[in-house]
């Protein structure tokens, strides 16, 4: 475990406690039990190692830091000197808890589950049963609320370090990007393409920011299907594009990034005109968004920003939202750049908190195959500002 | 993805379809989103790729299998063949689903929740009320039950196929604790042990079947902790022992062992007659269950002769279970082998079924260190036999 990952643990624990005192809630319960097998997100942030059996991780609004967890589990998260208290038990959690409950006396209970936000959904659904039948006959039973807007904050709004570690994982995921460019010949499949940026993986030391079987994800030319689909054995052919949406882990933060290519034909010193108009219209888009991307901003009114450059371009609108924020997991935070479908819940609607990081990514299809880009940004106080150096030209390979 | 994981889909899938009849539930359905950041376990036996917008896999007791998801993943998940039916859309889950359950007309939906089971506890609270928000005037709300038999049997009970990948993961397990044991030194630190196993991790291409920071767990002499603790700068000296926990997970199964060895003093043949009786303490309470475990038995009678035994020869009791499945996680299945204590829920109490694939594990501590053993052992239809050869007596390092 790096020491980065410690101090960044020691700040989200610290922040946690300042956003229970903005939330008005007296204590925040994070409820596990293997969570090697079923985890909950929350833990990356206020533990860094995962608990096998039941467990109970409390903050409270008063500052205190306790954990009560299974007694073979004890000296291994006491040595990390994260919590003030670790308690240990052999046979049964309610016991430990209902003390913890009754010397703390929270007026409210706040457990990690929310119907909008996976990153604020953890707790399973037997094991909530579980705490109501532990807690049952007690006065907590009543106490219990959704953690999802002090969850959200906190995985959303970046410390500096957290932020440095992004800014990190983001240049090594452009460097890979530069040498990838460099290869790239005509007849290149997809196949061959993701070796390449798994073996730089593999040289660099580094993680896929998501799964290894489409992290990259390659489009060679018009045929390739779009989607969540791991490279196939399509080849990039002259005058045909080739996009790549890419990103590493590094010291436990994401990146997410999309860079394009256009393979010339012979004699062709230049983009055809059509994929030109394209990438302008992309481009365009994400600077369209880019504008409106500030603290209390709400998402739908970024993405609609970007479908209507598009539109006015000529183009048809993408299937899916414009914008996720990046972290300790690639899709991170709540709060969502994109459209008011249902499927989205209402995080397209959650005000925009500085500090958070967002990708901004859209594409269109034209004859010569993908035209896609993607950069990520920061919420700053007043606007944001790009933490990816943007494409701003089509790279076009000879 | 190699291709026995995808033989090991289909055959995973034909089973549950066999379980809903023995069940006597028309349908189960698993409901996931982002499931690579929230994992519902019982994707891994059914679909073997991650889905990131909220998702419905159908599996009903006539045979059907169909699945709804986000319209940028159909391609991924048509192309594995493994569902008849693969469904995609854009704005909201509901009406697929709907319609889908106007189709089938189940009289009892099966969903992953279970108060005592965490592999069958994959479905997060705040999705469970989405669910129950999308159901809410239809005469499927009130049909919602737990699919916790199914998952526990469809998780337990191996295919052959899944056994041969586990005893090539214990296989491999086994060649590396043979080429640790040549190369433990009087001095070697816990951490240099980790490391050597973390070596062979990577020369042999293959992943740990848990956490890498106690993958393996080192206990290096009587002062190391014992617990899930990672390895410390603890060296074992002359006249003390080193107890490893490991296991690889390779095609996607785990084995989970633990292996002992006595660094002999200057001049000393062999152990001395304390060591030699907790060995044959921890040996004998081994045996001891084995001969208990068959189809029909319950876990916390095996549990109890091992505890049995152990007292008898005067050592202390174990603070843990004696043994926990093995599979696709390194702990699996829901039937344990442990006491009757509160933590455990009802696991302790369900018959063993023949085809899982179990843990025994216990040790006692003495001056010289801890004494540990494990072994996998599978359950036939007559008893159990062992899947890893046994250690039965401890390798002394001169």
């Amino acid at each position: 475990m790096s020491s980065i990952i410690d101090v960044i643990l020691r700040e989200k624990l610290d922040q946690a406690i300042r956003l229970l005192e903005r939330e008005g809630i007296d204590l925040w319960m994070t409820l596990v039990r293997e969570s090697s097998t079923v985890h909950d997100p929350a833990l990356d942030l206020i533990c860094g190692m995962n608990l096998t059996w039941p467990s109970a991780l409390l903050l409270s609004r008063g500052g205190e830091k306790a954990a009560i967890i299974g007694t073979l589990e004890v000296d291994a998260l006491s040595g990390r000197g994260l919590y003030d208290q670790v308690v240990g038990y052999d046979l049964s959690l309610r016991e430990p808890l209902l003390e913890a409950l009754d010397r703390l006396q929270p007026r409210t209970i706040a457990i990690n589950y929310s119907e909008d936000n996976v990153m604020a959904d953890g707790l399973p659904h037997g094991l909530f049963l579980v705490l109501q039948r532990h807690l049952s006959g007690t006065p907590y039973a009543d106490r219990l609320v959704s953690s999802d807007r002090l969850v959200s904050s906190l995985r959303g709004i970046k410390s500096s370090t957290e932020i440095g570690c992004i800014r990190k994982a983001i240049g090594s995921t452009l460097e890979i990007f530069e040498a990838f460019g460099r290869s790239i010949q005509p007849g290149l499949t997809e196949r061959q393409a993701a070796e390449f940026f798994h073996r730089e993986l593999h040289t660099r030391g580094l993680e896929p920011a998501w799964d290894l079987d489409h992290c990259p994800s390659v489009t060679a030319g018009p045929d390739s299907p779009f989607g969540h689909v791991g490279p196939q054995d399509y080849a990039v052919q002259r005058g045909q594009t080739i996009g790549v949406d890419f990103g590493v882990k590094q010291d436990g933060y994401c990146a997410d990034l999309q860079r394009l290519w256009y393979v010339a034909d012979e004699g062709e010193d230049h983009p055809p005109a059509d994929v030109i108009r394209a990438f302008d219209a992309v481009r365009g888009s994400i600077e369209a968004a880019f504008r409106l991307v500030k603290p209390g901003q709400v998402g739908h009114v970024v993405d609609t920003a970007a479908r209507e450059h598009l539109k006015k371009c000529g183009f048809e609108e993408y299937p899916h939202a414009l914008g996720h924020q990046v972290g300790r997991s690639v899709h991170d935070g709540a709060a969502l750049l994109g459209p008011r479908w249902e499927r989205y819940g209402d995080t397209t609607s959650r005000p925009l908190e500085a500090g958070s990081v967002f990708t901004i990514e859209l594409e269109v299809r034209i004859r010569q195959g993908l035209v896609s880009l993607e950069e990520d940004v920061l919420v700053t106080e007043t606007g944001c500002e790009y933490l990816s150096e943007p494409q701003t030209e089509i790279r076009v390979v000879r």
